[in-house]
């Protein structure tokens, strides 16, 4: 594959994001955390509180929602990105939520720190070259079905737009296992450490679409040398719009939040 | 899944799709074909007129190119359309062609008959959405890992939007299997012919990668119940810009058109 | 893929195999029909005599059945297959069944006429090795995962054991869609012609595991090129003791029946 | 699922398999590792030394290799069991192969501490029968398309024999992916942890199929849980027989125990 920005030039070419006072990428672990979808004020603002207070660094929170059916709940819009940039603002925690549409990029770069690119627009080429032009650090998701030279080639049509600021994120891939939603490829994370200059951060909230499973997989995925993880938290998963059976409970949370300062000490 | 508006309400539902003089979904067995890409005007009318010869219906080719890195040949963009639209109306062929962004769908719809959505783009949702409020025909293609759940919902949103002349285009999953390009799901054909009242066209270029198996599995998408079959065509494969390899030369296509109109009579 | 004893070695290089008076591979589609599993006297005796007088030519059953649970139905072993044996000699119809124990392939041999490798033991490779060394010849079923090569190279352990009399049969692969219980991979058909001497048989049955599935999937098999199908068929599926669901009651069976002789006419 | 024998009756149902002095499944990390196949003493025995030097608690080498083609080296059979029994017990290392006919579990059971099946005979239910019936512990490999219902029926298969020592390995599946040999689906140990009372140890070698990833998915196994791991190492990897691209070098196994090391302390 014929990567010409983000291929690793060298030993120590790992770029660092900075966004806010966080660096993604660095020597410290991110953990980003959130709800699937914004629902409303109190909602984002308890679950911010919950990020903060844990030491999670990053808010999480959809606003357009990539949902299969049209008939389903998709998303607060503008509205709820406000909500979310204020939740934000409050906690001190810089935000990040999805862009669908190349006509949206400008108003939601106005609301959030990081673009999300969704593992269903991975290779909207139009959106991607958007995104490119645009000012903010972009995470882009990996697709349902894409190869790593798919997903790479695409991180690339971003940084040939003019924007190196890419974080990737594994969010598992589709197989032939029903038993979890997706199949959670953690063996992407030393792959692009050893082929391009990008951080990587791992979801295992999609990734396996089983609450029980978040802690184990998101240890793994650190174990396995990714810069952080990406988890859908809920202050009552049973009530979410979205997602629900994915969604940690705060105390769950806290729980994840030890085992990452744990693990944080040997791996960095 | 729920279905509300495209589902097969009776067992004569049976949406026939009209473009120009050519039915969609109705007793006649129709073949689209044409390049990979548009690549100047001697390609395209010379292409167009062997489609005319052997019967032919509608003329494809890609002006805006979905390509998986962003150092490829991306089309020749709206330049692309004014020839196929020229060769279209010379040879009296209904023309199709590729939307990618939201903000090319008026532009598109111009020049075109039927818009086509490709397998990278069938779950940019806000895509579907633009796509459902033209008043154009349009082909959904399957996505690469889309279900067929997945792919139906993909058209409910287009039809949601207010425009049900839908056609469905089966071009090939993922799987493990690297022989082929991608596997051609055929089964999707008497499913989507139980399931919901649209026609659907086979892809066999796509869905296999090799020219060797498009004339074997152009017959069998038709054996399944296919209303038609779309098929790249190129004066000379060996210097398509893309996509050569599983082009047909044009005595190739000659040759399937007899294999097509044989199993008419069968079929239909 | 190195084959050096099934490969083609010319354009006209079709292996025919002799079954009793049933050529498999030569000018005639040959259907095989029967039961997933042998349930009783009764049951395959009717069957035996619907397949006869419907037009199939060779009688299938299961009596060593590959069942994912161990508290499954596991066939009735050799009783069985002293009934099948009975049965297609009274209607003059060769048999077929599965073989799963290298220690079973001499007593299987005596009551079959074509020994079945199941696609659980594709790649056992003891087995392949044993049947290589029957005096019987052999189908041999595509694995879950198989490529097209890890199944051809299977064929070639059997033929290097000094037995080329092998039938290749294609019954579905693992994806993630799980609308059908496998994806029927019909690519396969062209490619196993254009590669090896070998006939390929198509199961739509299991290649799809819905009954609605069968008959278009039967027909699109042989207009791809397959010398023939394996379908399952019952009585009475609702109380099969096996795959009920993907099995055909006997008035489908006859209107497959007539479908593949008007195939006939046109594809050989 | 139904599962009778090897699921988890409660929270500290957890079956520790004593294979002599070595407890799988208890507190300690499990390392196994050697050669893919069996090539020599001076290989076998240099390759021992290794392992117990490191620290690995088990030796493993292939002595009947199940080999794609007929015409690959297809193992040293029971000279190698020999070979690799007396490397054990030179070392003080339990040994571990594979065996794939009925007919020789019990040969293999006189010169192994730990039955291996493959991944190619998870669902060759005569081998699992008979190995229910041997008086060792087993290994069980996930098939290459196996699903998690698969593969614990498969164990519940050997359980329901009279064997309940079995301990679990996941060692990739098939996916679209071919970057990597497999895909490595770490999610299956905590899964595995909920629903059974078995150990589970984890294939990176196989799983990866590239050297380079060996040591950051050892690690993420662990951290996911896994109570061990099993690698393949060569003296030589560039002149090994088989599998040389995923084998590591003794070096690199010294560090891979050292991480091991570290991960125990923070895991266990």
């Amino acid at each position: 594959m014929e990567l010409r920005l983000i291929n690793k030039k060298g030993y120590n070419d790992n770029r660092i994001i900075q966004v806010g006072d966080v660096e993604i990428g660095g020597s410290q672990l991110v953990v980003m955390a959130g709800p699937c979808a914004i629902e409303g004020k109190e909602q984002i603002f308890s679950t911010a509180e919950m990020v903060k207070k844990a030491g999670g660094k990053i808010l999480r929170g959809g606003a357009f929602k990539p949902r299969t059916s049209p008939y389903s709940f998709q998303g607060l819009g503008e509205e709820g990105l406000e909500l979310l940039k204020e939740a934000g603002a409050y906690y001190q925690l810089p935000v990040i939520s999805e862009v669908m549409d190349t006509r949206e990029v400008e108003v939601v770069a106005q609301y959030v720190d990081i673009l999300q690119i969704g593992a269903r627009n991975m290779q909207n080429y139009s959106l991607l070259r958007e995104v490119g032009r645009a000012n903010k650090p972009v995470m882009l998701k990996r697709g349902l079905s894409a190869t790593v030279e798919d997903w790479l080639l695409a991180a690339e049509y971003i940084a040939a737009g003019g924007n190196q600021d890419i974080i990737l994120c594994e969010r598992g891939i589709r197989t032939f296992e029903t038993y979890t939603r997706n199949t959670l490829d953690l063996s992407v994370v030393p792959i692009v450490k050893n082929l391009t200059s990008l951080p990587i951060i791992v979801d295992p909230s999609h990734g396996t679409g089983r609450r029980e499973l978040v802690i184990p997989m998101a240890k793994a995925a650190l174990a396995a040398g990714a810069d952080g993880i990406m988890v859908e938290i809920h202050p009552n998963p049973c009530e979410a719009l979205s997602d629900g059976p994915q969604s940690l409970e705060f105390p769950d949370f806290e729980d994840l939040m030890m085992e990452v300062h744990k693990l944080q000490e040997v791996l960095k």
